[in-house]
């Protein structure tokens, strides 16, 4: 293990900049912090280049059998690359996975985000995803940063656990009627009552940006708008919140 | 319209301290910012005892009829009165309302909140209840702060549209029982897929902490245990997720 004591050390700079998208996405790379989504990392296959660890922390052993290095901070320089509150005294710098588009199949089930903005909501709409059981995630133009430190926050490590995958959702459209799935789009306009919708096996849901919606091109596009009743004074749910509501409706008959 | 300029200026530190609970459980009184917010606290009745705007902020003029005094500040105050990083330019001191708890009634709808500790959780929850078209919403002890502004922000005015109530939650889950409405509880052991659950006309839901779901002494008291089935690899859903599939599953057969 090797240790850095001051905050003009190289590796410990380049490591802060990863709080920027710019740098993230230069580099390939990017940070996770705490213990749990660093055991989800190598659970999956996740590859990580450094683990960096507050003097005293006492690291898992099983995970010293991955290729990374280890690196000890003070805790003020831990302070100083956390992105949260209350530092969990373990970070590593991890590299994207690479995700193919190629995931669509006949039966598939697949979450298409347009341009949903806050990173929290991001985080937990892929977190629900990935309880529902879906094979990918598509990000739309437009949508936050999948590897902003809120988003990989709040999916709770379920980032890893399935495809999320950048596209531009015409295309991901095409390939999902291709496929002979259902084309779902969520509209308060022209739409039906989600509990009316066919029984469907595969099917790619599109949800939208947290003020606007759905873009309207891509509800052209689609085979069906569906909407979730509101029964009472409220103008509309949080956008991870009718995530979940619509996919488990959706899925009312899986075993 | 009175105006303050000074940041010594004693209505305003009073307003400051409304940043704390302390100061707001003293008080009676809460911040409520933009006037999205302000908009639905009028139309429902609530009392606002003064609107701070900034200077050059163009209000509605429907609302001067509405018995609060209109204060005016330079943006650089506004900036210290407000929670959020982009100020709207209007922030109003608003009473808290006066709930009784005796909303419970035969065949009502109820959601229980066992200590949700998260501000942005428990206001998208009570946004998500008052979608879902319940009856009230009952906060346990440990749950977060109905006045914080993060949480009053995340219900996006829907605090203004149903009954909130602090409570023991044993004695409501007794005045539930009394009115042979069904009170039903999650968790992950010993409970029935949510899907699988009778057809009910009312019913009392409990949500639990984040970490720690609801606390056995209420599931024990409970009439039924109950699941949303992980078709995937997360471990849980995000609370106020779970919240929207379950009272939605729960009134699948709503008119």
């Amino acid at each position: 293990m090797k240790h850095i004591e001051s905050e003009s050390n190289a590796s410990l700079k380049q490591w802060k900049k990863l709080h920027t998208k710019k740098e993230r996405e230069k580099s390939g790379t990017f940070l996770i912090e705490g213990p749990h989504l660093i055991e989800e990392a190598i659970a999956s296959g996740a590859k990580l280049q450094h683990v960096i660890v507050e003097e005293n922390f006492e690291i898992n052993e099983t995970w010293l059998k991955e290729k990374f290095s280890l690196w000890s901070v003070p805790a003020k320089l831990m302070k100083q690359l956390s992105e949260t509150e209350k530092p969990q005294g373990i970070i590593a710098v991890c590299e994207m996975m690479d995700q193919s588009e190629e995931i669509i199949k006949k039966e598939g089930r697949y979450l298409l985000i347009d341009g949903v903005q806050d990173p929290g909501n991001l985080g937990t709409i892929i977190r629900t995803a990935d309880s529902a059981g879906l094979d990918g995630v598509f990000l739309g133009e437009g949508t936050a940063d999948l590897y902003n430190g809120k988003t990989v926050r709040s999916t709770q490590g379920s980032l890893f656990h399935l495809p999320i995958v950048k596209a531009n959702l015409l295309e991901i459209i095409e390939r999902c009627k291709a496929h002979d799935l259902p084309v779902l789009s969520t509209s308060l306009q022209n739409s039906v009552d989600m509990r009316e919708t066919p029984e469907v096996n595969g099917f790619a849901l599109i949800m939208g940006n947290e003020g606007a919606g759905v873009q309207e091109i891509l509800q052209q596009e689609s085979t069906l708008n569906v909407k979730i009743p509101i029964f009472g004074s409220a103008e509309s749910l949080n956008v991870s919140v009718a995530t979940g509501i619509l996919l488990y409706e959706l899925q009312r008959n899986r075993t």
